[in-house]
């Protein structure tokens, strides 16, 4: 696409909020956006494939400011916040973060955050798409908890690739080499205060910038782009190419309200051996104790490239309809379709042949192992 | 624009979903969509003057699926479901509805959905865009009642113009016409379960259509656009225009969590003499006491014809700015830019003279009284 994006056919009116770095975006060329929070998430700037390589080789910038904070502060916030997730909260130091769960009574997933611990009483959660700012202020209003919810003035850039490295040094120093997975520190670049951390969505090395001023996204963008330049640096969008690879889940189509950490291969988000009495926690026990009638799985598909699925794709097992492709997209350097389907745990065993029914017609798939790439995930931790 | 619709530019991945009219909304031409309640929302399919005109003169019908609704039953839901909102729900019968607004601790508005009482004990909430679903299922996991809360499968759509009621009567026969302002009843079309409303986001006559099977939209929609074809039916986006002649505020923008009744003139949907405790109470009688610090008022802007709005507009008086634009556009038949301003209090006085800077530069405006058409809604109640 070359013509410049028409933000009519995305927005009437004022309602949805944009990034601090939106302008940025305009100008770098972005090609679409989706709605992510109420806010505008670029989609892409190139085609997706040629994005892919470009996070593979080198080092890519994206916006995620649409990761809204809900910040958690008062003297029993950490009673409050471990309770609204089943991760064990007595295991995450004050500076460290964690890919945290937040469900509900019934053990539905919520959202799915991840949470850094600023202070003792003083946590974010940087929230996938729904508003966990309503969910937590509900609760907070009948628990009794004495806290204080708010959505801050934050907002997450993410700098991915094996070159980010290279680029968050020459930014911030030698302190952001020392950084250990889901480790942050709080910095500032001539004045613009953020929080760096390293984490991401794309299964690659990667770092988060967690802007804190939200008057300076465009300088923030700016410096990083000069400080990537001899490094190739390119703006994108989230990479579900790279992400599905990775076995990354993303909320609101991967997973949602209407399932468990069980049914999506998040068992070890959950420790039920904690002394928190956590929502969700006697539901998830019963579940656990008698398993789950489904299993989001990985699927290879065959057949010709299918491009990045917009809607769920039934699924076929002996000619009934039994689930849903979920997400699924051509992987360049695996030279094949994957994905992830929900079926009946019936079909869930490995080597399970099913159909989809893609855009290009009935295509024959079988459940394998994922995640598809590094399944330690040793990279990101690199 | 006269190319099809590229999804890609605001889809990626199946994450948003689908109306089940949307289908049919594509293939009558929809130019832009945008997000709503995690869904695509229809912008419009012609000119967005020439559908005010429509639904002005005619009949106009509108995807809004969007308005999810939030179903609660059991044994306790009048009582939990009076403890959300401020209004008085001892005065709504069943059969009945009620504009409402869901308030939390601090006052700060939550929503603004369209309440129907199906049943003593059952309530539907059609939600504007924000999760309440969250927000009831949160408060009901610590507030000790007995109820059940959950998303059914209902679709609304938007049946509004002076020309509704031929085309209701032809479908439903003449008992809609009976139906008075605000109330509904349930019927079938050939088998499709509908709720019937005499409801709409207008200020004209209108109706909605509450689907309440979703694997029949297009056929619902076909049937209605038939029945209209006499009419000059034709279907558009929400009209801006007409909504804010009409006085009607826009959630998310217009009004939103930050804001309480008393700032954006809703003081009648809080009713402090009740009985119930809702959530909000204290905060609202104490700001009724003090009086606000600022308002929402009615604004005209001088100068060339005005686009809706995309962003806020900065507000300023006498050289500092003061507050922003939340709607504005250009009306047709008043000849003029009308929107609405949240202001300082100081600055909120009839015939106060503003700036106002658009995005075609500076432009004097002036606060002026609102609703701008039809001030006692008689139109709608016809």
């Amino acid at each position: 696409m070359t013509t410049p994006f028409d933000l009519r056919t995305i927005q009437r009116g004022a309602r949805l909020r944009r990034s601090p770095y939106f302008d940025a975006t305009l100008e770098a060329g972005c090609w679409g956006y989706t709605v992510y929070n109420h806010m505008l998430l670029p989609i892409g700037y190139d085609d997706l494939e040629r994005e892919y390589w470009k996070l593979l080789n080198g080092v890519t910038v994206w916006d995620v400011a649409v990761e809204r904070q809900v910040e958690i502060t008062g003297p029993d916030a950490f009673t409050f916040t471990n309770m609204l997730t089943p991760r064990d909260l007595t295991k995450c130091a004050v500076g460290q973060g964690k890919y945290v769960l937040i469900t509900a009574p019934d053990g539905g997933i919520v959202n799915d955050p991840v949470l850094l611990r600023l202070g003792e009483n003083h946590f974010w959660l940087a929230v996938a798409d729904s508003d966990v700012l309503l969910w937590a202020k509900g609760i907070a209003s009948q628990s009794g908890h004495d806290v204080e919810i708010r959505e801050p003035d934050v907002s997450p850039m993410q700098v991915q690739g094996p070159k980010s490295k290279s680029v968050l040094q020459k930014l911030f120093g030698d302190a952001v080499l020392q950084l250990e997975y889901y480790h942050f520190l709080e910095t500032e670049l001539d004045g613009i205060p953020v929080i760096i951390t390293r984490t991401g969505w794309s299964g690659e090395i990667g770092f988060e910038i967690y802007l804190r001023d939200g008057s300076r996204g465009g300088e923030l963008w700016n410096r990083v782009m000069d400080a990537g330049a001899e490094y190739d640096i390119a703006p994108t969008g989230p990479s579900d190419i790279r992400r599905i690879e990775a076995g990354i889940l993303n909320y609101g189509i991967d997973m949602t309200l209407e399932h468990n950490p069980y049914e999506v291969g998040l068992d070890r988000m959950v420790r039920l051996e904690q002394d928190a009495d956590f929502i969700g926690k006697a539901a998830l026990a019963e579940i656990r104790r008698r398993g789950t009638a489904r299993k989001l799985v990985g699927v290879e598909i065959a057949g010709a490239k299918l491009d990045l699925n917009m809607t769920r794709w039934p699924v076929h097992h002996d000619g009934d309809a039994i689930g849903f492709v979920t997400s699924a997209v051509y992987s360049p350097r695996l030279e094949k379709n994957i994905g992830y389907a929900m079926v009946p745990a019936a079909q869930a065993g490995l080597g399970t042949r099913l159909t989809v029914v893609t855009p290009l017609g009935e295509a024959a798939a079988t459940v394998v192992e994922k995640p598809f790439v590094d399944p330690r995930k040793a990279i990101p931790k690199q």
